[in-house]
């Protein structure tokens, strides 16, 4: 089949092939078609060495299901959750299967993903998408639902004030998943074309070279090391830092305000897939204007030189 | 007055004084004679230029009440918290004044402390130490009440496997707190003798170089800026690290594990007195054992010297 391969780092090449071997499906796994997927930050991170990953990367899509143990299954249009567990470990009877130390994930840890004609993911991965969400909307269930784990982990209110640090396509999902859960919500980031996107959305906004005053929460999500530093440096004492960014790269950094200022750094990765798919059926989150561009499988790495290009939205790829 | 006095970075000289000017008593402030002073991690990091304090370090005492705003104060034996807020600001009001901004603190920021003859503080950060608790044990209350932060911050039960690296001094006191909250704990630390103490607590322990399974919560307690990354390492998924050690200095370090482990950071500083005056009271906690030595505070180059020996204990100044 067709599909975008990576090669092992260090070369961390990108390639179209014609004849990539078609994905096997294990017993209970499910055959999808891939109709969309999504490149994403992580897979920029792969090509730079992230989980030493080679292979098909992509774990963002949307498609329709080809074959399936449960032939009820079969024509349905799916999104999917990217984390495969082995279900029979502690850490998966401990009710924590998405951190299974077994565990594949979609196009990122020992499982081909979504940059292809099809992929395979157990069938209880996947989640039906309701009718009245475009295939370009339905891409982003995977993000979202990042974005929407962030209010699972730290509870907001009307009093929580938030700062979310980037806004690239998961600061602008973050913002406007806490914007709706009522908080007061700024979006901090360098692009004006962005920051604009956002206050149409009713989000308030600062530049990156701002300097707000210290927030309740703040969500580093600038996909860069050195944001760790800045987020700690601007939430207030006993405030919470969610960091989003994951990157190969060490940094240097001071512990010691995390202690005198006692904040709380928590580390926020998968979420949920059920709210974000309500989100987007029902309209309150607003993904429409983050499609940047969408190619075909075979131009993949313009796709990619499009999507690495400063202040690029989302670029699609239609397999 | 009889003092030691730390001269500013970059000298961090201690040099023993005899006519250091008495500290005065703001309103609200009580004047205490200094029975005993314990010297902790903190001020070897501030001779190392932590928090650019000069003065009179020192916020680890019990004394006895000579001079307060009320009369039925004086005479009385106290420990006392050593965050000093103002009160007023937007974090008193919110509830957190021991974050206040305009905060000084005892020894640390702002205010001369307990290595001296006398020390002031406000009259509302004073506790009565019970008669029954000796001045070498009531000393321990600020280092204790430190202890019980960690279980004020992250709830343990019966199931809570909980690693504890570092077997200094708080180290110690806080593999006791968590064994008496009836968590599972094993104190992880390079000297046998501090082990065995503990083991004689009925404290579970492992030598610095094993390599214990991952658990729940793991309290960094090293003293050392390279003990965040072994903790996180230590961490099972969506596992808390609790961090204890303030060091001046930065680290290289990858912020990646927190996100894909989905780990919680809690930066852990002072903490509540009444369970630390309680289990003193009670005995549930022991503390006779951790004090190495005692000095006059003549002797304070010596004090600080013993105490900074690999393996020494606490080491206390009787002014």
């Amino acid at each position: 089949m067709r599909a975008l391969v990576l090669d092992p780092a260090p070369s961390g090449r990108l390639r179209f092939t014609a004849d990539h071997p078609e994905p096997e499906a294990a017993p209970g796994e499910a055959r999808v078609r891939v109709a969309r997927a999504g490149i994403c930050a992580t897979d920029f991170g792969l090509k730079a060495g992230y989980m030493g990953f080679s292979g098909v990367p992509g774990h963002e899509f949307v498609g329709v299901v080809e074959d399936a143990p449960d032939p009820a299954w079969v024509g349905r249009r799916v999104v999917g959750e990217i984390n495969a567990a082995c279900g029979r470990c502690d850490t998966c009877r401990a009710g924590r299967p998405r951190h299974c130390p077994h565990r594949t994930v979609l196009g990122i840890q020992g499982r081909d993903g979504a940059f292809a004609e099809r992929l395979v993911l157990p069938l209880g991965n996947l989640h039906p998408v309701p009718d009245g969400v475009p295939d370009e909307a339905a891409v982003f269930v995977e993000p979202l639902a990042a974005a929407f784990r962030v209010v699972e982990q730290v509870p907001v209110d009307a009093d929580t004030r938030a700062l979310v640090l980037g806004d690239g396509r998961l600061g602008l999902l973050i913002a406007q998943v806490l914007h709706r859960a009522g908080c007061r919500v700024t979006l901090v980031g360098r692009h004006p074309d962005k920051r604009a996107l956002a206050e149409g959305w009713g989000v308030a906004t600062a530049p990156a070279e701002a300097d707000p005053d210290a927030a309740d929460i703040v969500v580093e999500a600038t996909g860069r090391p050195e944001g760790l530093a800045r987020a700690i440096a601007l939430t207030r004492p006993l405030g919470t830092v969610v960091l989003k960014t994951t990157c190969a790269e060490a940094v240097r950094f001071q512990p010691a305000p995390i202690v005198i200022h006692e904040l709380t750094v928590v580390g926020s990765r998968c979420g949920p897939f059920a709210p974000a798919l309500a989100a987007l059926a029902a309209g309150t989150v607003d993904v429409a204007p983050l499609v940047a561009a969408t190619f075909p499988l075979e131009e993949g790495e313009r796709a990619f030189a499009r999507a690495a290009a400063p202040g690029t939205l989302k670029v699609l790829l239609a397999p």
